[in-house]
């Protein structure tokens, strides 16, 4: 258990995404890993659970340090495209403000149940693939709020200032965080991004927009298949 | 309707207990309410549950805008003595530090699911009996711990600066949560805060004996029977 202590251990939090599994490489660069995955009533949450499932393999988590928790509650509150079966979630770019995919403080929701365990594992670190330069506008993504939220965290839990937050990818570009994904040899043939679809990505909504566009810029095959293939980013 | 975008909607987290009832009892002087209550597993769910409905239903708070919210994961993850069948409920007044009965951050999913519902309501506030001066000593009642949040809250959400956290009680002692209690016509007798029973208050755990000591030093009578009334703070 020397190299455990020596490396100490990382609770992040993996949807199953692209960035989420970038940010678990980088994160297994430094630290043995606890995977922590939420459903909250999202329309893809099965197909998200399986990517985790095939993530926590790959990075050779055991049962233990790896947790599936329901936030169902989230999608009852309903107020997101994600969650509520009446909104269609949009297609194509972001556009301007923030979309009706957003799920009212998600990602507080997330880093509080990552924080929790955290305190409960004795890990000294939170990690969170959120996205602030090239992203779908949701304002729990910016590193202002990860931030206040780290401060938060160290004014009220009992680790105080031994718990940080990470967010490795804040500052990047969807290309940057492909070929960072590349290099560290990253399984992005696991991941799951479309909001729309389990079976085959729906190549249409703009999380499937966002993705192909970062593997088009990268000038690298994204390995997914996909029902639609816009051509990139330039249509 | 103009009344109640005059008075606005606030929302308040609403456990049951005597603290979260004055809060309420305060929110509403100048505001429309919706309440807000969380089971997360801890021992004493199914009574704290009959204590908000009965709250609820004073202050006039219509099935809508009253909401309980299943937090089962905080339970799950364990860490606490409210939620861990194999952890005892400390007796007496509470010791040094962090008590076994500190959840692991819960104020901040609570106070989470309270934004998250506040953005989708359009609530410009909500609002937490918190208590930092006369408590157990949790990290997550400090002010500076609720400043923080509200500071992530403002960057992290659609509504930002339109939505504050207030928490009227937390540099108050109890004795002066029960006075301000019953200056208000708020209903102390219909709270419930002990810790380790469901049909008489035991009178023993830490939480009932700090009530026990607000009422003592307030100089009035506890409306609720308790098993063993330890004769006061005192004892």
């Amino acid at each position: 258990m020397v190299e455990t202590t020596q490396r100490g251990l990382a609770v992040v939090l993996l949807s199953g995404g692209l960035d989420s599994c970038v940010t678990a490489a980088i994160a297994a660069r430094e630290h043995h890993l606890a995977l922590l995955h939420a459903t909250y009533g999202q329309k893809t949450a099965g197909r998200e659970r399986r990517a985790f499932e095939a993530l926590a393999d790959h990075f050779g988590v055991n049962a233990e340090l790896r947790r599936v928790l329901d936030l169902g509650f989230l999608g009852a509150l309903g107020g997101s495209a994600l969650t509520d079966g009446s909104l269609a979630i949009p297609r194509g770019a972001p556009g301007e403000g923030i979309p009706v995919t957003y799920v009212p403080f998600r990602n507080a929701h997330l880093l509080a149940a990552a924080v929790s365990w955290a305190e409960i594992l004795g890990a000294g670190s939170v990690w969170i693939g959120a996205v602030e330069e090239d992203s779908s506008g949701y304002p729990d993504t910016r590193r202002t709020f990860l931030d206040a939220f780290e401060r938060a965290v160290q004014l009220g839990t009992a680790r105080g200032e031994g718990l940080v937050i990470r967010s490795p990818l804040v500052e990047m570009s969807k290309a940057q965080i492909v070929l960072r994904g590349l290099e560290l040899g990253a399984p992005l043939e696991l991941t799951w991004s479309c909001y729309g679809s389990e079976d085959l990505a729906c190549g249409e909504c703009e999380s499937c927009w966002l993705r192909l566009r970062g593997f088009a810029e990268a000038g690298v095959p994204d390995p997914l298949a996909y029902r639609h293939e816009p051509g990139g980013p330039g249509k």
